[in-house]
């Protein structure tokens, strides 16, 4: 066990901005609520998957939506607790501990703001390895754990207690509602027992965004490299590095969707790379067609001078970038796996191949 | 208190039919559906609301949706009574009675196969004494009574809970569920208590239907003017008759909307008369403009020959029918009443007058 303090929010930012790929939301604001809740509250514990009792009962708190309209609603905290507390009533249970759905921008900070308000433990473990835009993207719903029962709360006063056949079903259902509840809306999902938690949850990836956040910092200070550091950090691949030349974005049925282009500087001078998401990062090609990293692979932009991560949202005309890839948890590069968040099931009419694979195959 | 059995069906479920307006679904399958839970469970215990106990808690169990998409899927009584149960298990109360939200089709019979199957008391009255096409269109909420807590059940084992801060949320957010469900859902709502339900709700509902049903019945059997008995039944007016010319139909946010219209025959020879819709009949106006009937009084149309009401989705080309106005419950003609459920509400451009003000006005 450890406490996580307002300390190591910087860190923390930069390293869960970066695992999300793109995804998971402005990582200020995310900031900006846990910093004043821990003021508020004090330290928040974090336990190890394994350090916790197999009857324990965890619960993800997560924020559902297109980032691009939540940055605009900056919210309070209070919706989140209702959240929790309503599935804690229909559970009939107490819940013991709070956990990441994803390790990404909001939707690594928000759970410690959670935590810190309902003065309860963190585990240190996400469902993803990374920031999806789905809910049953998720490693729960390989070993057939039910993301539902789960609670939509908005900020109007709404709530939502969802009952669902699986996984797909409750993505679904609450997409639509989170449609109707102004675009986004505060979650509850996949209550698991400390036992499952062990079982299904990927473990240490606060602790991996911490490492990712504080080498940044160090090169930065150091005056380093800071995107190598970033990606000595997270075992990843340099990809490509450029200047932004077009941004294409659009929300569409929840989600914000888009392309950015990036003309290549130095090394990669007299090509260009083509990186497309939907909330997250999905895939990054070449102008000749070679494809340097797809899902579930983490495509991860950084901006070249500082190593920050730039989510999808805040891609401008004119950024310097570069272009990172990250092997993602080995759950995910199984036949289920693949099924589940790979290049077809985002529309991309090709088959996974792992970004070490890719890069190679770009060896001379 | 009195009892329902198979016998009262046939008049039920023509004099359901007959206030729905138009809407309220398909009243064959509903009947069908009826009839074999009152076989199975025998009858079933009616109660006027002044002969329930002040401490009762009362539940409506309805079917959301546009009726169009119900006709394919005929539902099995399972899920109403996953809809009450959750609802029950979330109120923490056991329910006592059943009410019906709407009279019309497939809302008035349901309800008696859920107070069958479940082995529950019926309540004569309803929310609307009509048919309306959107939830909080029920003099409950004139009255500041919620219908969330409400439960949403689907055919695929799909239960979403919903808390709502007003009924128009509670429209708005189920209504997107009920989407997601397919176009229909099972619901159990607006659960009050005796005293609650002897304010707010519209009794002897289920007995005027039956009157209706029972007047139509007799005519036909003594080749009697069916029209003429479910006119004098109702205390409604005979608006126009003719000969189905056009119907426009489509099915849109979950709605039945068009329009028909209709040649005068006899005294109406010469002119014709459009009647629009909502999955209701919203407004009877002739072809000179004159309007002889809007929401929130009834417009029914009525086969001429046998009385029989016509739904919404069995208006066809060529049917003889007659157009009958009937004023609605005196809750509706409050300024609150026209506010929820007034031609405006409905984005036609007038203002609401009483169709017998618009009969006085039709006098030589």
């Amino acid at each position: 066990m450890r406490y996580l303090t307002t300390d190591d929010l910087r860190a923390l930012a930069i390293g869960a901005a970066f695992l999300g790929a793109g995804g998971g939301g402005d990582p200020y604001i995310g900031t900006l609520m846990a910093r004043q809740a821990l003021t508020e509250h004090g330290p928040v514990a974090v336990f190890d998957p394994s350090e916790i009792p197999d009857d324990a009962l965890c619960v993800m708190s997560a924020v559902m939506g297109a980032p691009t309209v939540l940055v605009e609603k900056l919210p309070e905290g209070r919706e989140q607790l209702r959240a929790l507390h309503t599935l804690e009533g229909h559970l009939g249970h107490a819940i013991t501990h709070v956990m990441c759905a994803e390790v990404g921008g909001l939707n690594s900070t928000l759970p410690i703001v959670a935590a810190a308000r309902s003065n309860l433990p963190l585990v240190d473990c996400d469902a993803m390895g990374r920031a999806f835009p789905e809910l049953q993207m998720s490693t729960p719903t390989l070993d057939g754990i039910g993301a539902a029962p789960m609670v939509l709360a908005d900020d109007k006063g709404n709530t939502v207690t969802l009952d669902a056949v699986d996984n797909h079903w409750a993505e679904r259902i609450a997409r639509s509602v989170t449609v109707d509840m102004g675009a986004s809306a505060f979650i509850a999902l996949f209550a698991q027992s400390g036992s499952q938690v062990k079982q299904s949850m990927i473990p240490g990836t606060l602790r991996l965004a911490q490492r990712i956040g504080d080498a940044v910092i160090d090169a930065r200070l150091r005056k380093d490299d800071a995107v190598a550091a970033a990606i000595a950090a997270s075992g990843g691949f340099r990809l490509f590095s450029g200047r932004i030349d077009d941004v294409e974005r659009r929300t569409e049925a929840g989600f914000a969707r888009g392309a950015v282009s990036i003309v290549g500087i130095g090394d990669d001078s007299g090509r260009s790379l083509d990186v497309r998401f939907q909330n997250e990062n999905l895939i990054a090609q070449l102008d000749d067609g070679r494809v340097l990293a797809t899902v579930p692979d983490l495509v991860v932009l950084l901006e070249t001078e500082t190593g920050q991560p730039v989510t999808t949202e805040e891609l401008r005309y004119g950024y310097r970038v570069t272009a990172v890839g990250v092997p993602c948890d080995r759950r995910w590069r199984t036949p289920a796996g693949i099924e589940l968040v790979g290049p077809r099931y985002f529309g991309l009419d090709r088959d996974y191949v792992p970004v070490e694979s890719l890069m190679e195959g770009d060896a001379p």
